[in-house]
């Protein structure tokens, strides 16, 4: 009788892979290291499965210095010998308080001067002659939309001037499933259609979006840079624990009595195929400064103050930036 | 400084659609007058758009004496005058002590009396000469996995010898939302491309299918029969209330967060279009009894034991019954 109500102490949990004490449980316990293999061997599926990354590719990561750019960054630069690509990191400078810093600056510099990766900046004033925050307050839209949209301009128009033939952004499982419920219930299913591991360019002027991340989710992402002590300095506003609408509470519910539902949910989006009626729109250049668009204009232009006319702000031409 | 302090007493919520005190609170506030007829518009809707209900067509609906079958029937009673179909309802004892009784029986019987619709009844184990208990048993499945398979097996065989085009079964936004999940998860997309409003028939032997309820959730079918004083008798097991899965809680949370989203959800899923490599399986009959199936022989002869391979036990002839 006695004996029943000892209580065994608490078994520490046991990586599954080598059976040593566990230090990481997101999906299922493991140990630093064997939690950095299990996650480069995923994230190098997703790459051959999609021929994300090829000999010869010149490959632009953006990287924000957050922690889902800067895993993806490091897993690319681990990749890139063996699959004779070559990757170049570009950072940006917004131009809005909260979100750029010297600090992030610095931290990606760095972090690419470790991994002998060239390193590019540019910001927003200059390469673009913009100023978000005055742009957004003209046009009554959040900093934050005007900012994407220009981000996606940016990337793209760089990558394409430096020579770079992919575009790898740090979107993850959590990014996808978001915006499909998003897109679902717009029933822009066209949008959902297009996002993939990987969307090809469909113009000379558009470079192809490869997201390596496509089936890890945040909370691995934040794992991964701890385990490899990767110094992260992100954007605070739009970062995991801030952002906080409804989505937030679903999915903490959801990863509560799922812990593979992101990256499940997600590797159903690679294989679903969609019928859907716009799936390459036809692009023009923008008549005033030359980049691809379905419109006359393209969305910074237009934001830019260059029309009056606000009525089709929404520009598509690349889907969505990091 | 004291005004401020005194509460105003707390204000009964209004319809919103006359102003009169509201009594069903399920999505938004309504009298149950207005909410009556707020669901019928509804349904009707469903109906027009997606042509299920035509002049000249004959219409059985399967009723199990629950909340969603009854709320369709009584529903399609009410139009199917103005709209000049023919309605007749089918109500089966599968056999399972706990989902069949003779109250359901005569609930059901009682509610189409009062409606002036032709009741039909049939027992499993006279119908199809099969015992659901004994053969879960002993193929050791589920009684609910054998049980869906006979169902459907017997709703068409019946429909079909009984000169009716259409079948219809009480599936709802609930269902709709349920299925799309669990079979997106396991890569179901054929599964899913069927999960609209109306399957067509794809074979002579194959009666159409049709889900009035597709934009409706089972909170509101229970409000809607209490509304209309419908009795109610439906299979306990099967029920809202004792589905004890983990997306059980999923679907509580995302319920609370956003009262709509398993019908805007379900409107997505009508106007999405999947690729599929094989939305129309070639059928043939069963080599025992004739009726449909793309294997040698159906699901319920192989199920009743007249052949030992249990190899490929699925059979999705017919999508998923009530």
């Amino acid at each position: 009788m006695e004996e029943k109500n000892i209580k065994k102490p608490k078994r520490k949990k046991r990586c599954v892979s080598c059976r040593k004490p566990a230090e990481i449980n997101v999906t299922v316990p493991f140990c630093a290291p064997c939690f950095i293999k299990h996650f480069d061997r995923r994230v190098e599926r997703v790459v051959k499965k999609n021929k994300l990354a090829m000999a010869g590719d010149k490959i632009l990561m953006a990287v924000s210095a957050g922690k889902d750019s800067l895993s993806c960054a490091h897993v690319l630069s681990k990749m890139r010998q063996e699959r004779g690509f070559m990757l170049g990191v570009l950072h940006m400078d917004v131009g809005i308080l909260e979100c750029t810093s010297e600090r992030s600056e610095n931290v990606v510099r760095e972090f690419c001067r470790e991994r002998d990766i060239p390193f590019h900046f540019i910001r927003f004033r200059e390469y673009l002659g913009a100023d978000i925050v005055r742009i957004a307050n003209s046009r009554r839209r959040t900093e934050c939309s005007v900012c994407g949209a220009f981000k996606r301009y940016a990337l793209n128009r760089f990558a394409r001037e430096n020579g770079y033939n992919k575009l790898a952004t740090g979107h993850c499982a959590d990014d996808i499933v978001r915006f499909f419920f998003k897109n679902w219930l717009a029933h822009n299913f066209s949008w959902i259609a297009k996002s993939k591991p990987m969307t090809l360019s469909n113009h000379p002027l558009v470079v192809s979006r490869i997201r390596p991340l496509f089936e890890t989710t945040e909370a691995e992402n934040l794992a991964y840079t701890k385990a490899n002590n990767i110094v992260v300095a992100g954007c605070s506003r739009c970062s995991y624990f801030l952002r906080n609408d409804k989505w937030n509470d679903i999915f903490r519910v959801i990863d509560e009595k799922d812990r593979l539902f992101k990256i499940e949910f997600a590797r159903g989006l690679e294989m679903a195929e969609f019928k859907v009626s716009d799936p390459n729109r036809v692009l023009n250049g923008c008549r005033i400064c030359g980049e691809p668009t379905d419109k006359e204009m393209c969305v910074v232009c237009r934001l830019k103050g260059n029309k009056a006319d606000d009525d089709q702000i929404e520009d598509t031409t690349v889907v969505e930036g990091d």
